[in-house]
């Protein structure tokens, strides 16, 4: 077991909150000078334990750790969304230094590199530096993404000096499974009360705009029948698309409308258009495909319907991410250690563990929210909770470094875990 | 019969459409350079016609017929809201000028009065002129009434030079009946192939601003169960409250949804808030009443279903005015008698009549709009309607300036009006 201290990672987590405080969380976002400092800061951590860190060009902060072949990757992110919460992705990079720390110490046979990669929140182009890491990023891509205010990104990254530095990549043979610790975003643990989120996979999500085009009318001197209501027809079929998806979806299906506008918008003209945005997700490609085909019956069933026509166009897709059975069982198991409380759950969210999951066994998991909130000066964790993550997070890492060094194979692993949990 | 010439009313209707002309259309809100120009206009040729004309202090021009102790009042408004038609009220106001240009010469015992009056539109105040008219507008209402830019109604007048000018007023004593012509702004006269709108009443409305307030969550990790979504709210309540007012109101009952908003307003965000604007009208007090009861109960049943609070805030309201049956059956007899096709419907939208008809005995007449449109450049009327509904209009106040004549008293003319339908 890694030699490692809870103190020093709540100490950590501390200092890593002053770059951007604001009131009770930090504002943040990527390549701020707040972020910047804050990547600064935390390169200087990893070299003081003894890792070769530097920050590379597209702002991830890798620490490598000198003279191992084979490594366990552990991190997250320490960007944040404006006016964002203090823990979020830092508690999974705090947690990353600290087992990165103390497994210099221990010189095990398998290293630990710990990593906060750049801009997981999307303000330039969301997971940037996972993308980056994993080779995902064309040229393309680089050359055009922009933030909302139109500042081209590699402007900004000439600006802060990292135009010319050469890019982290991700090595299979090297880095043998990647962990991520990150807060829930969400309300289940704390209202189930359950210590840990061991993640079983992170959901897939379809986002579609649905529009609505009616007619225009004197509200008072329409009749009813003679309406192309969009309002209303935007109405009802937000009601039978509900009912659709939750037919359609699997348990942790989830479904949203969360932007809703009629025009022209106001009291006495009947609404001639409308328009909504219709987001689902589900940890199962298949119930996402189910979910999808609900969504277009939806849309044919409503089309003509009251007079006014629908159609839709997608807007955004994410494929679901399953995590790494071996590593899932590595976390329950260290959370059986620890005797802490664990359920496995899909993360709602996504995370930079999507980026990766494709290419090497990799895992998350969650701590508590308090109230669910996240994205929000208000978001916060008890430390108690911090710490018990902490510790099991540890220990997950702890146990696969042994297995590594023992089986220098993580699906003989993979075995063993199936093997253990079916005697 | 008055000796009226249908060229010169189309040739008077082109002539004040040239006031803020604006493509096919008419852009003259209240108090505009082009309004002043066209009143002034108007008051000349009110004069030509024999009337003692001017424009009162709130901006209504007024032609009074000399040498006559009774009369009837036509006319309407015209002023337009932004590039709106060019018929609208100017078809009643020259309809009205005809009339009384007519009646001029044919020296009858009973006159004819016609009136433009000012800001029907509400550019300042909906229907400033006709209250003004009737006495109903306070000092303080005109101290206060300001225009949506800011600028004070009294400061706009007084730069107008009309700020020391006195006030016309009615006089039961002298203004025996009123007609006013108008446009459909509707589509249900050319949907049902009918050439003239005998309007029965003004319909009544309520409007009310319903807030749905409930929490915001991230729509990936919030699970469905513990969402307290508003925007699901609203789409529910509107549906069912539309079923509540489709059972409450009468069969001329109409209601909208006019204003629709959800937020924070984002894709993944689940809606904290929302706010429904909701109007709803009816011809009669009594329905009115039941579709105001059913809209509570709706707004009680939601509160708190769903996880969501749920109030409600008046925001507007009108009482119904109801059309005086005799002076309704002079419109209808005159439609007959002219071969002109009739419908007795509610005006859903407001007019000046509205403001006389607690006063003194009112009526107004339709004529059909194309495709239903009004308050748009594209508003119009086929040449053919304007002729036939300006004969009507003149054949209804022929008939009634012959029954006062005769009787001396409109009364009379219910019961006798009564008595020629019954028989």
């Amino acid at each position: 077991m890694l030699a490692v201290d809870e103190d020093r990672v709540l100490a950590d987590l501390q200092a890593l909150a002053e770059f951007g405080r604001i009131g009770t969380g930090v504002n943040r976002p990527a390549f701020s000078e707040a972020d910047l400092s804050a990547r600064q800061w935390l390169g200087g951590q990893m070299q003081s334990a003894g890792l070769d860190a530097a920050i590379d060009g597209i702002g991830t902060v890798y620490g490598r750790s000198p003279h191992c072949e084979q490594t366990i990757l552990v991190g997250s992110h320490s960007d944040s969304v404006p006016n964002g919460g203090w823990l979020d992705g830092s508690l999974g990079v705090i947690f990353g230094l600290e087992v990165a720390r103390a497994s210099r110490r221990a010189q095990h046979g398998v290293g630990v590199d710990v990593i906060s990669f750049a801009d997981e929140e999307g303000t330039w182009l969301p997971c940037l530096g996972s993308r980056s890491f994993c080779g995902e990023l064309t040229k393309q891509v680089l050359d055009t993404a922009q933030s909302k205010t139109g500042e081209r990104l590699l402007h900004r990254l000439a600006s802060l000096g990292l135009g010319d530095r050469p890019f982290a990549r991700l090595d299979p043979r090297r880095h043998r499974g990647y962990f991520e610790a990150h807060i829930e975003q969400g309300p289940r643990l704390e209202a189930e009360g359950v210590d840990i989120g061991v993640v079983t996979g992170i959901v897939g999500m379809r986002r579609h705009i649905v529009h609505f085009c009616g007619r225009a009318d004197h509200a008072g001197t329409t009749p009813m029948a003679m309406r192309r209501d969009a309002g209303v027809a935007m109405f009802s079929f937000a009601t039978s698309l509900a009912n659709g998806l939750r037919g359609a979806g699997g348990p942790d299906a989830v479904w949203n409308f969360g932007i809703a506008a009629v025009r022209p918008g106001a009291a006495n003209v009947v609404p001639a258009e409308a328009e909504l945005t219709v987001e689902f997700r589900d940890p199962s490609p298949l119930m996402i495909e189910r979910m999808e085909a609900a969504f277009l019956a939806a849309v044919r069933d409503a089309d003509g319907a009251l007079h006014v026509a629908v159609s839709s166009m997608p807007n955004a897709a994410l494929a679901p991410a399953a995590m790494n059975t071996a590593l899932i069982n590595m976390i329950a198991e260290a959370a059986a250690e620890t005797g802490a409380s664990h359920l496995r759950m899909p993360s709602g969210a996504g995370h930079d563990a999507m980026i990766l999951a494709p290419r090497i066994p990799s895992a998350m998991m969650f701590v508590p929210s308090i109230g669910g909130r996240s994205h929000d000066i208000s978001e916060n964790t008890k430390e108690e909770n911090i710490r018990r993550g902490f510790r099991v997070f540890a220990t997950a890492v702890s146990k696969t470094l042994d297995r590594l060094t023992q089986t220098d194979d993580l699906a003989a692993s993979v075995s063993s875990a199936k093997k253990e949990r079916a005697s």
